[in-house]
């Protein structure tokens, strides 16, 4: 018999096949095909073919040349101008506005043919810093309410260009998903008095069966309602609502996880595409009581059909607390 | 500059490049390839392949036997249990359920090779009629709250099988995109007083900019806000909330117009994969004066970027203002 889970934020409920569950082995694998020597605008001496770098982290040598270990840019292609006013009005009933935002790309390593698993801890430590400075930068434009930072591995999860990069995106709105999750924590909190995320650690802690790991400063854990097979979220263990506030400290522990998480997907997945999404409180907010940052980690191993896009309604053929097993036995530490 | 767009009904904000717009011939076109001639449980002759039917129209013949013009059958590998209680029960925070629900196959004719374009309209009227009838039997089980009608066209949109089909899922909870609007809905009358769906028709009229066709007892549009390119809206111009109370002669037009606009799509982009759906209000509620049943079509054409499923935004190539003017000057009637 399938079970029908609510998710516990949003009160989404997804269907998880629980009888015939599907093992890692049961997914067709497209391993993502190691890097090809080509021409690549983010490589080091190409700076010239991307517009000039808004941040760069670099041991001597000036700006738009070599010598840089992280640098971030603006999309040659952004989906949203940085230039103008929000402009917001009606028509008629509808309601528009310009679309005004920042769409900027962090080129994680000099290195072309880099996995995020193959990096140093302090690669990986270096571009989640650019990331937060970006964020502390684009926030005092009093025109963004929300910034995304996510990336997109492999030609199935949407990558276009195969050099480590992520992307950051600057939003007047909230992102639809992640308003779901701020007002459904804020009802929990108003019911409750305590924030959701927190009484989930507590609960995933003291059962075990979803957890992945325990980290200095994160718990990596298998949610209860995933729309998808191998969810995975990073959530830190200490209660903070906005990820640009994390100190060094924390985003060190950070890079640590990630790597290992993925590490850990590569070895039982065998090196799926994937996509992880920060999911933060939004920008003009201050310290929020009900709402805690984390990171959603999709590996991409199933065609979605439209079916889920019409109703917003999943069916997960692995149950979290088996992917969870997978992953936390994989012998990858 | 790119234009963000709010969608009345669930305020989801949707970004619309109005500046390099997609016509259709950008589009990498997959056309949907003629059925191939093998071995199909869903064919005529071959009924003893899936399980007992639950409703067949036929002219003369018995049960489970050729003779039948529409055929529907419980889904071999249903998502949902037929059998059993609910037994609803947490789990700490957690909240689950079983998984009870129907989960049914509308065969649409014997003959394996038709597209809906290729059917005659009283073909789509009888599957349409078997669909009502369906959901009038189903919903005097008290355990469902909802039905979804579903078709997926095409591989990329998630069909398994290319013998014409639909299917049809009973379920004891509200699907979360349905919500959305049914709640959406409920906001905009309690402050107009006036369904928003019966606003958005009247200024849809008024303007024509987003219509595509005006039939009968139904419009065809291309919504304000869409989430994909050539998204497309049939809505009854009459208010009513429950497509299960749809008399003959709508849905007879509900045919007329559903064919219309797939050979329309057909012709401007292809034979697309497609999938549609039909929104209707819940089954345990009565006439609701806010919320109106309507089909959404959705051609596939883009890859969808894990971004999108992390955030729900989205971002649409094409304006809605451009792919309304195709369909509609499309040459087909």
């Amino acid at each position: 018999m399938p079970e029908l889970r609510k998710d516990p934020i949003t009160g989404r409920w997804v269907i998880i096949a629980t009888d015939r569950a599907r093992r890692p082995s049961d997914f067709t694998r497209q391993p993502v095909p190691p890097p090809a020597a080509r021409f690549c605008p983010f490589c080091s001496g190409n700076e010239e073919k991307t517009p000039p770098e808004v941040l760069a982290y670099r041991n001597g040598g000036e700006p738009n040349r070599p010598g840089w270990t992280v640098r971030v840019v603006p999309n040659k292609f952004p989906v949203l101008g940085i230039e103008g006013d929000l402009n917001r009005q009606g028509e008629g009933l509808y309601d528009k506005m310009n679309g005004i935002g920042a769409h900027e790309v962090i080129i994680e390593t000099p290195d072309h043919s880099l996995t995020i698993p193959q990096m140093t801890d302090s690669q990986v430590e270096e571009f989640l810093c650019a990331f937060r400075d970006r964020v502390n930068d684009l926030k005092r434009d009093r025109r963004f309410r929300y910034i995304v930072l996510f990336k997109n591995y492999g030609e199935a999860a949407g990558a276009t260009l195969e050099h480590p990069h992520s992307q950051l995106i600057a939003l007047p709105v909230i992102p639809r998903r992640v308003k779901e999750e701020i007002d459904g924590a804020q009802v929990y909190y108003g019911f409750k008095e305590r924030c959701v995320y927190c009484d989930i650690i507590r609960q995933e802690c003291s059962s075990g069966v979803r957890l992945i790991q325990e980290t200095d400063r994160f718990l990596v854990l298998s949610p209860w309602a995933p729309r998808f097979p191998f969810e995975t979220w990073i959530v830190p263990k200490q209660h903070a609502s906005h990820v640009e506030e994390a100190d060094s400290a924390t985003l060190q522990n950070l890079g640590w996880t990630l790597r290992s998480t993925l590490r850990k997907m590569d070895k039982v997945l065998e090196r799926p595409p994937y996509n992880f999404i920060i999911h933060t409180a939004p920008l003009q907010e201050s310290f929020l009581p009900y709402y805690h940052w984390h990171v959603e980690v999709i590996p991409k191993l199933t065609k979605v059909a439209g079916f889920e896009w019409g109703t917003g309604f999943y069916v997960n053929p692995t149950p979290p607390e088996e992917s969870a097993r997978f992953l936390r036995e994989s012998g990858v530490s």
